[in-house]
């Protein structure tokens, strides 16, 4: 049996999937890195889209990365996620999604004592059909918000 | 192939798995009721563990409740965890597990615009060979924190 849409979430439906591709990563405090990644959008009628994310190494195959959240569709086009991260930061959103292209930028990034500073993050996503390319960028550790992250998945 | 757990999460592999059960939810605010509910924790031989966690009413076995994010061991038997909640919060809590008690009082729940107000939440979880009880205690929306939810898991 197929759950209904929630009506809030008819005009995310183009991310409902599983994802995977390859990405690659920069940042000035740390060596490049290029990875696998695997990605998934869920619903369950509710007027969220449930997020988990995963990459691994593309060299040794290692775990690397995860997030996982949801993103809240709101009137007008705008667009609300909430994340965690296994690094220990929680992370809140807010942006727009017209057209397959979704920008969020972060109002929130808070840590535990434990975890690295990271004091903003913005992500840009476009969907093209069953093509899926994203940038993130990302203040942290005291260095200028800059590009951290960019792949493209595809639709499996 | 199996994945090593990492020396940090040895002291919570008695968590990991899958856990089914049902549960009892309270508050003033709201008309009590009851909930199947199915909680994974996981681990890919990183130090920190998986969290996600649904319920269903017991009623009409509609989706109600889902949360999902990771536990963090740290020295000293102490933990964090940072969560994120369809319901636009984000969680980060810190505490301690010893000897299958788990005890973690929050220390952020932030929300976005659109979300309701929760204050405060500490959950308490005990876990006994293959059961799992656990109890949530919650300050939203003005009223004090108080017990909001209890239940008994098994696992599957």
């Amino acid at each position: 049996m197929t759950t209904p849409l929630h009506p809030d979430v008819e005009a995310l439906a183009f991310l409902l999937g599983e994802w995977r591709g390859e990405g690659r990563g920069t940042y000035p405090t740390i060596e490049d890195f290029a990875y696998r990644e695997q990605v998934t959008f869920g619903h369950v009628g509710k007027p969220f889209v449930s997020y988990t994310q995963r990459t691994w190494a593309l060299d040794d195959g290692r775990p690397l990365h995860s997030e996982t959240g949801y993103l809240r569709p709101q009137p007008d086009d705008r667009l609300e996620l909430v994340l965690a991260l296994p690094s220990g930061q929680v992370e809140m959103d807010e942006g727009t999604s017209r057209g397959g292209h979704l920008e969020l930028t972060s109002t929130l990034v808070a840590r535990t004592p434990s975890a690295k500073e990271v004091s903003e993050i913005r992500r840009v996503l476009d969907v093209d059909g069953d093509t899926l390319r994203y940038l993130v960028e990302m203040a942290a550790v005291g260095q200028p918000r800059q590009v951290h992250l960019e792949a493209e998945l595809h639709r499996v």
